[in-house]
């Protein structure tokens, strides 16, 4: 049995917003130990400077990242910009499990990858989302995983149940709020707080952002068929979190009762999907450094449309929590195990 | 001419965010001078104590909100909840203009006033959105007017021209989000900070929010025939501001350039609504305090989609400027009398 | 030895937000187990209604909060306004281990108790700030504690190595900024997001606010003689956190030196308390949701000031989390034990 | 008259924050007309590019910002990073009234300089705080005025009338609260919304800010007598205003009538000073846009200080509308043309 062992993890990306979270999250594991921290810069500098919050780990010194420098360790948490795993992966063992936070290994379609990324593709994954139907056998085991993008966790998790019973056609239309850690860490002259307090916007409109493919990949799975999904993506002044609001036309002989029964039985046994009680809406607050998805869904007659609301916390389970969630299954330890379901509110 | 001449102004519910909102706009009026203030509760104190902001107006002491207490003004704000200016206007002479910011006389069917306010229908004014197609002319010299609400403002505007010119089918969604002070400024258990800051939670999914019929009628009278409105608000952390993302799918034949053109000609001589340059985006900071609607168009080829998206704030354009840009109308004053049109940010 | 044994919580106030925070500790708490909710109203329903964080207790049903209520239970946490907590104390058995969150029982001397709440002194309880000089020894063992309030907590920690060192004159100024959860769930007028985003302000200022003779109780105690403090509380916009700005002049012969060896040796052994390295200043955000106190402290040459700035979340170290804290040590656990140390940021 | 008469005025540093807020003000402004547009960086763009909320000058193209740049104006304003005024303000004619936003020509003292910011003192101008005793003479047909820095300002017009009527010692302790706009629109990693947003931080801990020599300054002009200020400044989650607070030990004799007094008759006339009814307490959400100070004094009995709280916003009285303010007096214009008095809020 795994109870007493413990698997060393080396974290690159460490002093970002999703490596800082990982760790985070590893602070809180009982037998996944992190042992080592790395990133594209800083190196040689203690953790403490950049994660003033991971106390723990204040004093560990950041080191470089190549594949070299993460060679040692049982799994390796890639939190980089895409385009960088590719090469890193290739250096490592492949008994070695590797969780790549980055967009290098989501896409199955090589042509979508040229499309939206412009480069040569790096292969495809196993695809860390457990809650897609028989995804979970996919990871146990596995020693690479791609974990899924912030926003097409929530918008999957929040369609999968709909189109997966064919109670809507396959068209669905998304606009999603996020908070400012999405955007990750560089200091760009849009992020800076002065710009995003009291300011909503609007940005990557028209189909145009990249994590469209993905979400497209995973709803058409589930569905059987392609999917179409218009996405608009909205900054919003707080720094964690995604409110997704999703929805689509009803097929006909959709009822509230029949799309209710659907997500109830989709998630019954999930144990970080939340599907909220008759009439309680999600709001993002409540899962703040939770791996929780907190969802809900309805009918409007008139409009003809089903709505449903998803939100997490873009970096817990809309990143690392994910991630972690993956190990778990990947290393045969309990599913939940060292993973917040608790938000921490208000 | 009207060059000099100065009409009197009495708000009511001048301790509300609305009618603060009336109040701060009318210190930068030429020609309009607030000379009372009224509210259903706090008659007889100090008016800077509810609305510190108010300098000029800090020791105006706050009268009753009866309609005998709004006898004896040339102009009269109705800035109260809905159902409550009814009878109030029927005790105003005829020659006086009345303002009504609530939903009273909004809606044309008195079916669908029964159907979303349960309550006997008030009637019907002239609705005070100049920028609608023929509307200018039902408001010069009209002495009742019905002041739109914020999230119709920002979603007629966005999605007029495109149905006017039949460039989209006839199904819009629309996922907007709003600052709190467009749930007023009653003291409610889920809209302090503590519980609004740092999330973003959705609220009236499904068709529920009584916004949803005034869009319909809206964007059904510019289109020629009945539209569908799946209209999903949020509730974001920032004081004032919408950010209304709108679409619906192309027609035949639609492309980005007929879409474009169609825009910039609805728009091209109104003087309240920007329409952006192409690639730029609408932020809700850049419109904060100001009458001015922002504006962006574009079409997702892949969703086959029209997506536009307004950013307006909610007190100014979207009531209180509103109101006084067809005041302006209705007396015969040059429409962007006293009004700002620049934003206060950052 | 206590290892595998486990005490029955019960929690009144759950609906709160101090209540909250304890109930969401207790989550993580391997030997402390919440087995019921109570609070004064609400009473019947869910607690995911009111605190839909708190996942695994969403069908917690509220129980009232008499004293009968609550018997039962090893552990028994107070988190009520201030003077409801005596009459509910002293029903409850000798052995019970009582927690009280509210004021009623932190100051020592009746008189301050009556100038400042104006009611009859419910008696004095073991402080529960157990990184006081000599504090630990009080709280091992009790069954009663007082729980500091969240700003003395930061003020304290903040300034008595300097006092108790006699590094500094016996006069502290003190401007604390706080987030609004400090100020309770009860929907305040002034209180709303609409008030309290984009802006701060001051309140209770010139000495009137009722933390303060707690804070002249424990520094007057550190130090041996009698502290004068002035105390300015801010509201800023945001849910969490207090950053307290604590100064005093420094008495002849203080030195940078001398200050930061008298810091670093009263925190050395200190599992909360954490000083920065030197020229890293404290930021709530490393703190969100941790029981630790981040501090810095240096010398201003000019002004002859030390000034000392802590940060803490005012529901986590400077409430619920200090509670627990004492708890561990009252029940004979270590002290840390499954009490975050790791902030969520950002 | 001056009546008709209008100057042109060219601002540099306009895609900043103050620059950006100058031009703002002069959208509203009857006789100051902004007819050119400058920056460092960005030359040969459209205005609206970084500045979407100045639409009547949206399509102005930023120049550069060299001396030669800036010739043919009436007013320039150098909204610049101090250093760089001098060598432009050298190349503009003596009748040229130019205003520095920046610090350079602040300080009297040359050795002060040299100290805070290391470089050659350019000299010293008149400072522009018409509110300071004696300072509008001096202010009067000047061509060269040295704006204050937003911190001086709130400080020094919440000590001045205690200083100047002898009712404290002259040690002063300062905490203030700053939005992130104060600190510029460079996009730092520790000024991304992420890092600020839910989050209150102190920052030029221990008297090395370099707006404490000017505070120095100006309250020891004030007192007659050196002033000793200790100064901490704190970054809050919003873009905009500053909440200083402030305090002093009362003189012998001082009582809280004589302190209102003093206030009330230093600030009976002061178009922009607005001591609030006793008991109300500043808000920054108040001031917000306008040029407006917003102040409150108490004295403590208890501690024996003056607590005296201030609110302004950063960029409009803070800089930019106090800029403007200093231009209509040296033009001999009314003090108030085109300056907000009322803020924006909520």
């Amino acid at each position: 049995m795994s109870g007493e062992r413990t698997w060393t993890v080396g974290v690159t990306g460490a002093t970002g917003y999703a490596g800082g979270e990982v760790c985070r999250l590893l602070a809180g594991h009982p037998q996944l130990q992190l042992t080592g921290v790395h990133a594209a810069s800083s190196a040689g500098r203690r953790l403490g400077e950049s994660q003033p919050h991971l106390l723990p780990y204040a004093d560990m010194v950041v080191q470089p990242s190549g594949p070299e420098d993460l060679a040692g360790y049982d799994v390796v948490v890639l939190a980089l910009p895409h385009g960088a795993s590719g090469a890193i992966a290739a250096g490592l063992p492949e008994d070695v499990l590797v969780l790549d936070c980055g967009a290098d290994h989501r896409l199955a379609d090589p042509a979508a990858w040229a499309r939206w990324y412009g480069t040569e593709h790096a292969g495809t994954w196993p695809y860390g989302l457990p809650e897609l139907p028989g995804q979970r056998g996919k990871l146990a085991g596995a020693r690479r995983i791609a974990v899924p993008g912030c926003y097409p966790t929530s918008v999957t998790l929040a369609m999968a149940p709909a189109l997966a019973a064919g109670l809507v056609e396959p068209e669905v239309v998304v606009v999603a709020a996020s908070g400012t850690s999405g955007a990750g860490r560089a200091a760009k002259p849009n992020l800076i707080g002065s710009e995003v307090m009291g300011a909503v916007s609007a940005y990557g409109v028209g189909g145009v952002h990249r994590h469209t493919p993905e979400m497209v990949q995973n709803l058409s799975e589930v569905a059987g068929r392609t999917v179409g999904v218009s996405f608009t993506p909205t900054l919003v002044p707080m720094a964690r979190g995604i409110l997704a609001t999703c929805s689509a036309k009803v097929a006909p002989g959709t009822t509230a009762e029949s799309v209710r029964a659907a997500y109830a039985e989709a998630y019954a046994d999930e144990p970080f999907v939340h599907l909220l009680p008759e009439g309680q809406w999600p709001t993002t607050a409540a899962v703040l450094g939770a791996n929780t998805v907190a969802l809900q869904v309805t009918v409007d007659p008139d409009a003809g449309r089903l709505v449903a609301v998803a939100a997490v916390d873009n970096l817990t389970k809309g990143t690392a929590g994910g991630a972690l969630q993956c190990a778990n299954i990947a290393l045969g330890l309990p599913e939940t195990l060292g993973l917040p379901v608790v938000g921490v509110a208000p």
